[in-house]
């Protein structure tokens, strides 16, 4: 934003004086909405940007709400596949980590099933495993071919695409399991050995110990180059929004 | 202030380096002096802007200290009054709520003392009346009509202004008396039955339960204008106190 | 930075997500760096800046790191004592408090000791005495004059500059060790008595009562004016690592 010649206000915080007075997502839109020309949200409650979007005179960009959607991230990896690879379409990729409640997973598989020729594999421990509504409702919905394995080396060779992510704590209920499964997948330069010279390795940062530092300094790690085609995407929904 | 080209630097925050290492606030703002061009200080100390004021070489604007007061929310409503009523004078005024500890009701029935033909209505639970203080030396003094009552509807007919108020969490010792006014009025389309068709209804906002969801949609709900008003308020404040 | 034209994002807070995620200071600056022109980093772990400098393709500010340096205070310091007294050398300089774990101090005497002819009176109670690191490897080994005292008045009125400084309590593991040090000194008028008509006051501020506020109004008195200085530097440093 402010490489648009905009400026941010801070509101909607956990703590400001507003809402901790029992203000409604709906006032507190209408209020920001004086202020600013467009409102980028970011709430621990699943819903809440569509009822501000609802309420809202200016536009309302949903940051993330809880457990739901994050559509900018997914913006962000459109953006990093089709830099990177050229193209949306004929793509193998590899999907690893929690597929359980990983919601960047869910939006990306979403996203990807409208591109033809798509292959996928599904790596997780069982007990994070893709949910079957996924699977029926989008994966085999759009005929797109997968397969499922808990091994991150067993198909590594076929891949054009690696998409790490983080096991996270708040998903789970039972610290224990968190412990356990936090570091089931490191990606490590011996466990690239096989494959392609064009794979390209994502991840929606911050990482914590998915991906090895051996690997950042690989010219396949697109990780940090992600971030910026992050910050290009949001500058070019801003600009589409203010339909400047 | 970044409609007018400013900039606004976070300072004075609860738990910022300084003023928890103990810092007083006479040399907060002479640090912050050397850094900003005017200071906005909400203080939950009674009198802190005023120290800040006599010790700081830049203006200082107080933005609610404490219990006491709250200027540049009063001159908002001083100027939503005159744009939606196009006048400050001959005003029949229903102020509801918690008469007894709210600031902002104070320091509007203050300013509005000065205009000619004002008269009052004071609703409220006998327990929150308004302060024998500010009806004697205020109201009283400047021989304001007024009436008190404990009915929202009893005058809602005569009424040109209906300024809702919440009652504030922090100002009750006793957390079961807070519980029992804070739903004490609500404020809904049938009780606005009676009521003038140029009323205009005010709030300082945020509201909680005061004022239904229900009156958001009629024309005399000016509490989201109020918030606009606020806004141009408070940029004209600022170029006059930077002498623009 | 705001007077320069540019903007400040604030990344890195203790609390933000990416960093209560576990993510590590490399990946934060790898990624701060895609937004940001420059990285002004305050860090509660000694070194941090340094790995951050080392990962980042963006310019490293340390802003402090722990207890450990502080360099664009120290760089204050050098510009106040020049712009003061209208040089660096030939000075007989008081250092008074904390002279045990106070980094600024260290810093400063490390600093000065590049300059020909300056003399140091070291002023702190015993148990907060220089370490005999400093004084061996810096002020020994530079050939610099020195004395130690506790007594502030001993030796007030050799003194050009006098560099007074705060108890911090986070040194202390014993905070009745902390209680009985954070008032040992307090400079007021009446110990100024003997001091030279140009006799230069600093203090990094915050202060807490190591200074009486009867001190303020003195022309000598230079902490207040150190600050603007502080904004100085750090507008020249900028521009400096931004090639400007």
């Amino acid at each position: 934003m402010l490489e648009l010649g905009g400026n941010v206000l801070g509101f909607s915080e956990a703590n400001s004086s507003s809402t901790a007075k029992g203000e409604s997502v709906a006032d507190t839109v209408r209020v920001v909405g004086a202020y600013a020309d467009i409102i980028a949200m970011r709430h621990p409650k699943e819903g809440a940007p569509l009822v501000a979007a609802q309420k809202s005179i200016v536009p309302v960009i949903n940051a993330g709400d809880g457990g739901h959607n994050h559509p900018t991230q997914t913006l962000t990896d459109l953006l990093t596949i089709s830099c990177e690879k050229g193209r949306l379409d004929n793509l193998c990729i590899g999907l690893c980590g929690d597929l359980k409640f990983g919601r960047t997973v869910h939006s990306l598989i979403t996203a990807m099933s409208r591109y033809k020729n798509i292959k996928l594999v599904l790596i997780s421990p069982k007990e994070l495993k893709t949910p079957e509504y996924i699977k029926q409702d989008i994966i085999e919905k759009n005929k797109i071919e997968y397969i499922e394995t808990n091994d991150i080396e067993e198909y590594i060779d076929k891949l054009d695409i690696l998409y790490m992510t983080r096991v996270q704590k708040e998903r789970f209920f039972d610290e224990a399991d968190y412990i356990r499964f936090k570091d089931y997948y490191i990606l490590n330069k011996e466990k690239l050995k096989n494959a392609k010279q064009d794979l390209t390795i994502m991840h929606p940062l911050p990482r914590v110990n998915e991906i090895s530092v051996d690997v950042d300094d690989d010219p396949r790690a697109a990780y940090f180059r992600q971030v910026k085609y992050g910050k290009y995407i949001r500058m070019a929904l801003i600009l589409k929004m203010l339909e400047v």
